[in-house]
């Protein structure tokens, strides 16, 4: 297991103790400098940072007889596919991990929004004002209306909360999983942006959803309408979500992720200069909440992550079926 | 009605629509100025802000014919029973207007700190850190346990919510109900202390209840531990709380009322003096996340104020029971 963190300390050897499989583990990424570490192992497990671009690390994995590359996260733009033909080497993901940590932050967002905390606290910091006008007035979430921009793993557990809660809940989806109709309302995205009170968006990033939020969507939705947006950030065109908020054309904006926030998620200690505008404008107003991409930071996550892993490691070695390889 | 305020004038037209009874309205309080209004009424609606001490106003309400006080609010500390007795006069309160108001913001408030939003924000905007260091790692909420001290109107609302989002609820009360036993699991104050998660209080302030949670019931949560107050700031000991938090043996605070609150809480335009220097210690901390008394306002809870009051207003005139005088 290469890129060990200290958090995964424990899931490991929690599952070593159930599995009695013997693993090995750095916090070093996999490399020519480190592919030694693999030898004797039948797969290696890891949660690349970057590209893992050279041949040799291939060539050696083979070698050393090592069957699978087990990637604990769900991309696998790190991997040269080439090279993992050439080499015959499997390579697995873990596709889901828990999407209740992603539907609980958004449930969070939404409820922050709503009950205006940001907004109760600016007043009372900056203006010392701590009544409450009309303007300040809240509803209650089982009068309300969730909207819900696809509605896969993530999707559904959002449904089945915000339902559980009393709010009525409507989603488009390009597919129908009679599964969710218990606890949402399919209709079309056209409807979910005009009749939602709170619109949150579920849905991969491929090119025809880039941008699928954007100035004439605002336009559709309520003005007292809040999005939340704990997918992807390109899903929204961040300078119309600023100009939108500005305008007051909606309430406010929940956001775990934003255009273009790898230069400063998951980075500390840069400079004020390498913060993007589009950030600083948001997370500068009272009605928007930001996470920097944490959504899925729980202690559930990573256990599944590491052991969901695992498990397909051990599977692999057995000969038996798996479903989370992404080059068979 | 006196005290009428904008926010109310849409939950007055609406039952006014409905119910065919002339209501007069004014924004004044009332007062031996204002008293003339009353004139050919039978009741008469007020949200009191202070006392109503003269005689004189109980006097003239009588000899125009007004049988009844019916208060707005579930307090009624601003009437003199005395009057009222010597003057025939019934008061009415709403006790219950929307307990549901009061338990989405407990929520909010609870998913708000479990999510650390406060404390990424912090790390964002003053240490320009975007990262999730294992202290940052949250968990969900169906692996928690919520612990609730009271269990009355609101309390019970808390536990259907935390329980339909998978929670494990225990619950302490004098008072045992089994209707909801469904949703919570009674048990005693020392162990809703040790075992919770997140911690709620729902219960009045008593002599008996005034500061139950100080130094020595902070020292029983666990240090990963949140307190939610959203009944009466006079039931937590403040300098407690603030030593609990600096100490770190609990995690985190909600609060929507805070002892002394009176002075500045609902006030606006108030000068930094003014502001309590428990206020501002805790408004600084980004584990602690403050509202102003505002629990409860949600557009449900004005509507019912407003309507279940003169709803009893009409029972009264025509001679029916209702349940809700406070000196019967």
């Amino acid at each position: 297991m290469y890129n060990v963190a200290p958090i995964e300390v424990d899931h490991i050897n929690e599952w070593v103790a159930k599995n009695h499989v013997e693993v090995v583990t750095t916090d070093k990424p996999l490399t020519a400098e480190t592919v030694s570490l693999a030898e004797g192992c039948t797969s290696v497990s890891l949660k690349p940072l970057g590209p893992i671009a050279e041949e040799e690390v291939y060539k050696k994995l083979h070698e050393y007889g090592v069957k699978c590359i087990g990637l604990r996260i769900v991309g696998f733009n790190t991997i040269n596919f080439d090279y993992t033909k050439k080499y015959d080497l499997l390579v697995t993901n873990v596709p889901v991990y828990s999407p209740r940590a992603i539907a609980e932050m958004t449930v969070t967002q939404a409820m922050y929004l709503l009950r205006k905390i940001g907004i109760f606290k600016y007043r009372m910091d900056h203006d010392h004002d701590f009544t409450w006008p009309a303007d300040m007035i809240s509803n209650e979430i089982y009068n309300l209306t969730v909207g819900l921009i696809g509605v896969g793993h993530i999707g559904s557990a959002v449904a089945q909360i915000f339902s559980a809660m009393g709010a009525k809940v409507i989603a488009y989806d390009v597919a129908y999983n009679p599964e969710f109709e218990p606890f949402l309302t399919y209709t079309d995205f056209d409807t979910v942006l005009k009749e939602a009170d709170i619109i949150s968006l579920h849905t991969p990033l491929f090119p025809s959803t880039e941008k699928m939020i954007g100035e004439a969507q605002f336009k559709e939705m309520k003005n007292s309408a809040y999005l939340i947006n704990c997918a992807r950030g390109e899903l929204v065109d961040t300078e119309a979500l600023i100009k939108a908020l500005q305008s007051g054309e909606i309430a406010g904006a929940g956001l775990d992720t934003l255009a273009g926030e790898s230069s400063y998620f998951s980075h500390k200690g840069i400079s004020d200069d390498e913060i993007p505008e589009d950030f600083k404008t948001l997370s500068k107003m009272p009605n928007v909440v930001i996470t920097p991409h944490a959504a899925f930071y729980t202690t559930t996550s990573i256990r599944n992550m590491v052991q969901m892993c695992l498990d397909d490691q051990v599977k692999i070695a057995n000969g038996q079926r798996v479903r989370t390889i992404v080059n068979g």
